[in-house]
C-alpha cells in the first residue's frame, strides 16, 4: 500500500472583486462592528458577472499543474466538491475535461461530491482512498473544491464569498494523512439548504445552523479522541506483551486495551496538535468552535487544561448538553479560557478565511492554505487537526502530519505558488494596462471610485496607456448591483456576458457566453500578458 | 489490505406502479413497435406523488439491513449516487441517516456522488477503496443508487423509469472487484443535462448521446483491454524469471511486459468474460453496444472472432472511427454477427431494464441483478464485465469476480431477497385488501381497468374485505396525468399528498408532506400488515 498519502501541492483562486466589510456595514445600516467584530469578517470576494464555479475551478487547474509542473497525462483522478450547482446532471469534473483531453489523457477516475460545504473534504478523503487502494494506477489524484456563497438581503448575506482550490494527492507527501484518527458526525437537519430550484441563495437557519455545527464539532471531537486512545494504545500494548512475554495471541491481547489506557492516561487534549483548523463560515464561529472544543477538554479529564481554565470553566461543568449550547456565559468564559491557546493554534489559519469569506467547499482548505502561507518555514513534524462541516448535515474531523517535503512539494514552494499575500493585496490595489477606449469605458461605468495615475513612459504601440490603482473598486452598491444581476442570470440561457476581463491576472479563465442550449463557453485570459501583471505594461490589454 | 473486495448484498426497488410500452405507444399515437422493437422496452416504473428518490432509497436501506440482519451500528460508511436532485446541497445520504441515528450511529462517511447515470458507480467505486484503503474501520459500506427518470413529452418520454438499489460492500465478498482491469473515458460533452432548474426534464440530443455512449464505450474497452493485457503478463512473466532465475531486479524484469504479450497474444476479447452489463437507457442501446464490443474485437485481433462473424464484419474493416459510428450497414451487420454471443452473455442481464426502464444510476445494477436472478446458481467463478455511462460524460468498464459466497451473503440469498420475479409480478396483479370505504374510492378514481374479485371468506374484524386484482392499473393517461402532477409538485413546497400506500408493499416509505420551509416528511407503511401481502387479509389496511 502507497505511504504517507496526502496533499502534495496546492494552489488557490478567489476572484479580485470583493467587498470590505466595514463598507457593507455601513451601506446596510448595520450598526459598527456587527460584521467585522459580531461576525469576526473583514473582506468578502464574489463573482462579477464574468467568473463562477466553473471558471474558477479552469484557473485553479491549470494554474496548478503549470506552476508545479505536472503534465496533464500524469493525473488518474479527479474529484470536485462543490454546492453550487450549475447543471443537476452534469458535473464540474466534465467542464474541467478539456484540460486534460487537450493530452489524450480520458483515463481519469472520479465525479462531483455533494453535500453543502463538506463536498470538498468527501471528495479530497475519496482521492486518498484512491491511492491507498488496489486499483491506483500510480498516478497522481486531483482534487478541487469550488464554489460561490451568496446569500438573499438580510443577516446571512455578510457570510458569502467565493473560491477555488486545487489539490495534488499521492504518496510520500508533506501533509500526509493520519487516517486511524478521524471521527465523523453525520444526521439529518434542515439548518441550511437548498431547496429553492431557481434560486442560487439557500434557506438557512442561522441559530439552529450554529447549533448544528457546535453538535456536530462535539460528536466529532469525542470520536475522534476515542479511535485515537485506542491507536495509541494498541501500540503502548505490543510493547509490553514483547518485554514480558506472552501466551496470548494478539486478538486476546487486544482485550487490555482500554484498562492499560486508564493507567496510561493517554487521552487526547489540545496539547496533541500544534494547529486546529475549522471551517469558517465566519471567524466567530471559528472562535467558538476551538472554545468548545477546550470546554470538551476540561469535562474530560480537568487536568489537562490550565488552572486560569480550570476556573474559568468550572461553573459549567454540571450543564447538561443542551444547556451548555444555549448558555452564552459559557460561551464568553470558554473563549475567553481558550484565548491563549487559540492565538497560537488557530489564529494563523484564520487570514484567507476573514479576507476572502465562507468559500463553502473551500473554506477549511483556505484556511488550511492561510496556515502554510503564515507558518511554512515551522511546520515539519506537526500535527494538524481539522474539522470539516457541510449542513444538512455531515462532518468529520481529521487529522495530518506535515513533513517539509522535497521540492516541488515542499511546504515552503506551496506556499510560494499560492502567493496568498500577494493575491489579497492585488485586489486592494489593482494595477491596469488599458487603452484609451478602455479607461474611457471605465470610468464612466464603474471607476469612480479609483484613482488614475497616468505613468511617465507609455508604450505606444496599442494605443495610449496608462496604470489605475483602485482601491475599493468594488463598493457596496456594487455588490448588491453585481447581486442583482446573478439573481437574474442564475438558470438563464441565451445570453453573453460583457467579456471584461480586465480585473482578471493573465491566465485566468472567464466566462463568456451561455447559449441557447444553455451551453456554457469560456476564454482564458492572455498568457501573453503576464507582463502586466508586474505593471510594465506591453500592450494595449 | 482488505482481499476480494466488492458487493456482499444486494436489494432492489421499483415503484408498483407502472405503464405498458406497448399501451404507451398506441396512446402516443406511435407507430407500433417503435417503443417495443425499436428502443427495445417492454415496460416503465414511475413514482407517483407519493415516491420519490428519498423514499425509494429508504424502502431500500430498510429492507436490505433487515433481510440480511445488518445491524445498522455495522455502517462505517454510506453513499448515494444519483442525478434526481430535490435540494440542491442536502444529500439523499442525510436523508437516510436516521436510519442509523436511531440506533446510535452517526459515524458514517460518505456523500453523494454526482454525475448523470454514473454517480452510482462513483460511488461503488469509492466505497471499495475505502475498504482497501488504511482509514477503513472493520465496517461495511453501503451504496445505493436512486433515481427517477422521466422526460417531456417526445421521442425521448418512453425511456424514463424509476428505481433505488442498496449494495452493501465489503471484503470476501461473493461479487468481487478485479481492480487491476478497469478503463475509464471521461469528457466533456452536452449529450444529456439538466441546466433548467426548474424542471425535472432533462436537455437531451438523442442521437448525440448515442454516438458519446459508443464513444466511450470504445475508449473504455480500449483501455480495458490494455490494462488487461499488461497485468496477465506481469503473472507470466514472474513465473519466467522463476523458473530459470534472474539477476534482474523485479523493476528491470517489468520492462520486457509487452514484447512477452505479443508473443503470448494473451489479449483480451468477449470470449474472456462470462456475461457484458452495460448501462441501459434502453435495450436497443445495449444490443448495438455488444454488437461494438465484437466489432473492436474484430479490428483488433480477427481471429478472436468466428468466421461468421469475419465474413460479415470484414466490409467494415476499412472504416474511418466517425464513419463507423454512422453505418447503419455496420450496425446490421455486427448486430447479427453478434446475436449468439448477446444471447448467452447479455440476454440474461435485460430483464429489469427491459421491465422498469431506465433507473439511470440503478440502471447498470438493475441489470446486475437481472443476471443473479436469473443464473445465481451457475455464476460461481464467472466473470463479469460491466460498463457504466453518465452523460456529460464520465464511463469506465470495470470486471468483478462471482463465488458462490456464504450465507446470507451468497448469490443464491442475495437472488431471494431481491426476490425479482416477485416483484414484478406483483406489479401487474397487485392483490389488495381494501375495507368498503376504500373500495368505493378506488372505483371512483383509478380503478375504472381493474377487476374486483370478491373473497368467499371475509374476516370482518376492521370492516367488509374483498380482494381486487388489476391489471394495468396505471394506464397511459395515468401516467401523462401523474406526470403533470409531478411537474407541478417539483421544487414546490407547503403541501400534502394524498398519503395514499395502498398499492405499496408493507414497510415501503411514501411521502406525505412538504411543509412552508420545503421540509419533506415520509411515513413507513405499516410493517404489521404484512400478512396482506400474501392475500390473507386481516385488517382493514
Amino acid at each position: 500500500m502507497a505511504k504517507n498519502v496526502g496533499i502534495l501541492a496546492m494552489e488557490i483562486y478567489f476572484p479580485p472583486t470583493f467587498v470590505q466589510q466595514e463598507a457593507l456595514e455601513a451601506h446596510d445600516g448595520a450598526s459598527k462592528g456587527k460584521y467585522t467584530i459580531g461576525l469576526g469578517q473583514d473582506g468578502m470576494a464574489f463573482c462579477t458577472e464574468v467568473e463562477d464555479v466553473i471558471s474558477m475551478s479552469l484557473t485553479a487547474v491549470t494554474s496548478l499543474l503549470e506552476k508545479y509542473k505536472i503534465d496533464p497525462k500524469q493525473i488518474g483522478r479527479l474529484e470536485v466538491g462543490s454546492e453550487t450547482v450549475i447543471d443537476k446532471s452534469k458535473s464540474i469534473k466534465t467542464f474541467l475535461m478539456p484540460i486534460f483531453e487537450e493530452r489524450g489523457n480520458t483515463d481519469i477516475e472520479g465525479v462531483d461530491s455533494t453535500n453543502a460545504c463538506y463536498g470538498g473534504t468527501a471528495a479530497l478523503l475519496n482521492c486518498v482512498n484512491w491511492v491507498e487502494s488496489s486499483s491506483w494506477d500510480g498516478r497522481y489524484g486531483l482534487v478541487v473544491c469550488t464554489d460561490s456563497a451568496v446569500y438573499a438581503e438580510g443577516p446571512a448575506r455578510p457570510t458569502g464569498g467565493a473560491a477555488a482550490i486545487a489539490m495534488l494527492i499521492g504518496p510520500d507527501a508533506p501533509i500526509s494523512f493520519e487516517s486511524k484518527f478521524r471521527g465523523s458526525h453525520m444526521s439529518h437537519a434542515y439548518d441550511f439548504y437548498k431547496p429553492n430550484l431557481t434560486s442560487e441563495y439557500p434557506v438557512v437557519d442561522g441559530r439552529l445552523s450554529q447549533t448544528c455545527y457546535l453538535m456536530a464539532l462535539d460528536s466529532c471531537y469525542k470520536s475522534f479522541c476515542h479511535k485515537y486512545v485506542r491507536t495509541e494504545v494498541q501500540e503502548t500494548v505490543s510493547i509490553f506483551l514483547y518485554d514480558y512475554g506472552s501466551q496470548f495471541s494478539p486478538h486476546v491481547a487486544s482485550t487490555f486495551d482500554y484498562r492499560y489506557e486508564r493507567l496510561e492516561g493517554k487521552q487526547f487534549s489540545l496539547s496533541d496538535a500544534d494547529y486546529f483548523i475549522f471551517h469558517s463560515p465566519y471567524n466567530k464561529l471559528v472562535q467558538k468552535s476551538f472554545a468548545r472544543l477546550l470546554f470538551n477538554d476540561f469535562l474530560r479529564n480537568a487536568s489537562s487544561v490550565d488552572a486560569i481554565a480550570k476556573e474559568k470553566l468550572g461553573p459549567f461543568s454540571t450543564l447538561t448538553g443542551d444547556e451548555s449550547f444555549q448558555s452564552r456565559e459559557l460561551e464568553k468564559a470558554s473563549q475567553q479560557a481558550s484565548k491563549p491557546l487559540y492565538d497560537a493554534k488557530v489564529q494563523p489559519t484564520t487570514l484567507v478565511p476573514k479576507q476572502v469569506g465562507n468559500t463553502y467547499t473551500a473554506s477549511l482548505y483556505a484556511a488550511f492554505a492561510s496556515l502554510i502561507h503564515n507558518k511554512h518555514s515551522e511546520l515539519a513534524g506537526k500535527r494538524v487537526v481539522l474539522f470539516s462541516y457541510g449542513s444538512g448535515l455531515t462532518a468529520t474531523m481529521f487529522s495530518l502530519r506535515l513533513h517539509e517535503g522535497r521540492h516541488p512539494f515542499s511546504l515552503s514552494n506551496i506556499s510560494t505558488v499560492m502567493h496568498v499575500a500577494g493575491k489579497l493585496e492585488s485586489r486592494h490595489e489593482v494595477t491596469l494596462a488599458l487603452s484609451v477606449l478602455e479607461i474611457i469605458k471605465y470610468s464612466s461605468t464603474t471607476m469612480q471610485n479609483s484613482k488614475v495615475i497616468p505613468l511617465p513612459a507609455m508604450p505606444l504601440s496599442f494605443g495610449f496607456c496608462c496604470v489605475i490603482q483602485h482601491d475599493q473598486l468594488f463598493t457596496p452598491k456594487k455588490f448588491v448591483e453585481t447581486l442583482k444581476l446573478m439573481e437574474n442570470r442564475y438558470g438563464a440561457k441565451d445570453f453573453v456576458t460583457s467579456k471584461d476581463s480586465s480585473l482578471l491576472s493573465p491566465g485566468t479563465y472567464y466566462l463568456t457566453e451561455v447559449d441557447s442550449m444553455y451551453r456554457r463557453f469560456y476564454a482564458q485570459k492572455d498568457r501573453a500578458c503576464t507582463a502586466c501583471e508586474n505593471g510594465s505594461a506591453t500592450n494595449g490589454h
